[in-house]
């Protein structure tokens, strides 16, 4: 599984985020390989509406429907088509206790939570709060393209095994200067299952091409 | 001019805000009042395209277009359809210095900001910044149905006078409690130029009768 | 072990502080149960001076020493005396990621982490970081008078249950509503290794009884 | 005036904290310059015992006394000794409306506000808020050795002419990357009232010598 993070990239938004998500279906079309992408609040229920690809919230915040002023909930993402959340990505910390929360509302609404961390113990933090993937990030790898799985394979295998102790259910992905197939692969052969993935993708001259590069490396692993 | 706010009420989501901005557009035709609406991050861009009348967001936060997970800027909600925003909400305060960096980003791309505060004190420091608009709501009637303009008059006519003494430019609104046209009217006949309401629409039984009742209010008050 | 929070109440500053200190020293000495305070930072240095029990900040925040006003660091409350510190108080939640980066930085200061969670979940997700401590404490009962080991008996065996799984290194402690010995006794009964308190005893009308009378039935349960 | 902060330097903390407030007082008592001194929490108390020049705190949460762990109270500031508090510096930016009840709750406590901000509107919004003094400083400029009376003498004055229409009564500081006596002279020539100063001194290898340099700047400019 590939995620495709548009953050707030101007290459992201509106005409861009849908021509961009239509690369990322045709990619899974071509590879088989599941592509998520996770588009700005203002873009999710179009993207939601012209592509079958799952679509993802790239945080909601803690609190339920009502008297909330500017904050993102469960209900406002899963009625625009969004099938899940990331949450607590480096550029969103949040709180421990409204990650447990938030993760506890996406369950019960039938939404998946992909709680990012920054450290194995983050990572293994996460994960007992029993969401369904969590996303292991080195902060100061991001956007670098230096790939995590090159630079700190220790970081990923150290995640890993103490995810597997706290809890076995949750998928383990990776992210942070992926921009390459061999990175995938170097990720997958750790026994990472799945990518995160931003500015090597949203802001790549080809982006199909470069889609297509990690969805084959992901694909040939599995 | 009426401001009204969905807040992240179901009463205001996705089906909910199109017949709510099509009540407001309608009764903006009847009275000639303007009435502004500010639907959920979500419905931004098809609330836009489907009404004639201002689409403002609730919030915009303070960082540019780029690496900001989970963040919403200025370029998505007016690439969205807004005209403007609501900026420092009781439910959404933010930090003085990120108002100031927010009204200004507003203005740079063409958007007005109404930015609300508490007290008057708060209120002329707000003006200082140079919104459009700013909109004064005591929080503890916030939802109260205890009109702002019957309980605390004192405030509204502290904030007008501190306002105009350090930025006359700026177009006072109040809010909090308002339900009825009486409340429109008192608010208007101490200075106020516009009101922000929420739950008082939102959440009403018949709310094209409830807006009606507060445009009616405002159209004869000018 | 019993860790008694005084919040900022009036009732734990200053000359309060010094009186409230020396009776948990006393009752300690009584009792040859541990206790250890945590005052105010103002009051962190001369409490530490003053008694021989453990002294603990209520927060630190997760910057290091440097260019960083206003906040609170490891190296400062460790300079003060104390040996350690509360983190993501129920009044004070913090990021995920910055409770791990704390946890860490206390460690290697020799000084002891005491995170406090609100559910068992969060508890086992806190384990995870490797603190020293954790408190599990339900906020809605925290200051009520009303017992969480007598009125939620299972998020304390649920909570005792995970970070077993997780982390049983850990030592499990719980708050929020305890004001007699008994609730600390049914407490202790299901396990859990000692009690935070702040209400039940900075506000007692005599707080040297109260706090021997949990301190007893700390000392009879073990 | 001059006020030096000393953040939460490894060379302002406890010995080095009483050490540089002597310097501080003495450099007071040779030049008649007031100098005020803004050591860390945990030292605040004892400062404010040893030497006779005014002592304020880096922040004050907007908090009452009560249940808020971890937080710092204006009533605990002043019981240790604080004659005042800086607020909202760069490094512990606040919300607009906590800057306003935190200003008021000073004043009712009769201890004085010092309010930080980075332009010459939020300065302008700082002063509405009827602070004793506002401290204007460009953040970018902050512990850079480039003074900003040297490289952004537009900032002062825009500074001082947008606080004079919007209150007069405030007191005018500004701060960021001062580190000598000419920096000093060239601010107060173009009407500034004091110096917010923090590595500058209490990172300076001849810590009296450098203190020395700006108070005989500052008194020759008076």
């Amino acid at each position: 599984m590939i995620i495709v993070n548009y953050k707030t990239y101007p290459e992201g938004l509106s005409r861009n985020a849908a021509e961009l998500s239509r690369i990322a279906e045709h990619v899974h079309e071509e590879t088989g390989v599941s592509i998520g992408v996770c588009p700005q609040y203002v873009d999710l229920r179009e993207t939601a509406k012209a592509v079958k690809i799952p679509v993802l919230s790239q945080h909601v915040d803690c609190y339920e429907a009502g008297a909330h002023t500017g904050s993102v909930n469960v209900e406002a993402v899963k009625d625009a088509g969004a099938i899940g959340s990331l949450l607590n990505h480096s550029e969103k910390r949040i709180r421990l206790s409204d990650i447990g929360k938030t993760v506890d509302g996406l369950k019960k609404t039938g939404l998946i939570s992909v709680v990012c961390a920054d450290t194995a113990a983050v990572s293994a933090a996460a994960a007992a709060l029993n969401p369904d993937m969590v996303a292991i990030e080195p902060p100061e790898l991001i956007g670098s393209g230096i790939a995590v799985s090159k630079a700190k394979p220790d970081v990923l295998t150290d995640t890993i095994a103490l995810i597997n102790k706290v809890n076995p259910s949750v998928t383990i992905l990776c992210g942070a200067g992926i921009t390459k197939g061999e990175d995938v692969s170097s990720a997958m052969r750790l026994g990472i299952k799945g990518i995160l993935v931003a500015s090597g993708i949203v802001k790549a001259k080809d982006r199909r091409t470069a889609l297509m590069d990690l969805a084959e490396a992901a694909r040939k692993a599995t």
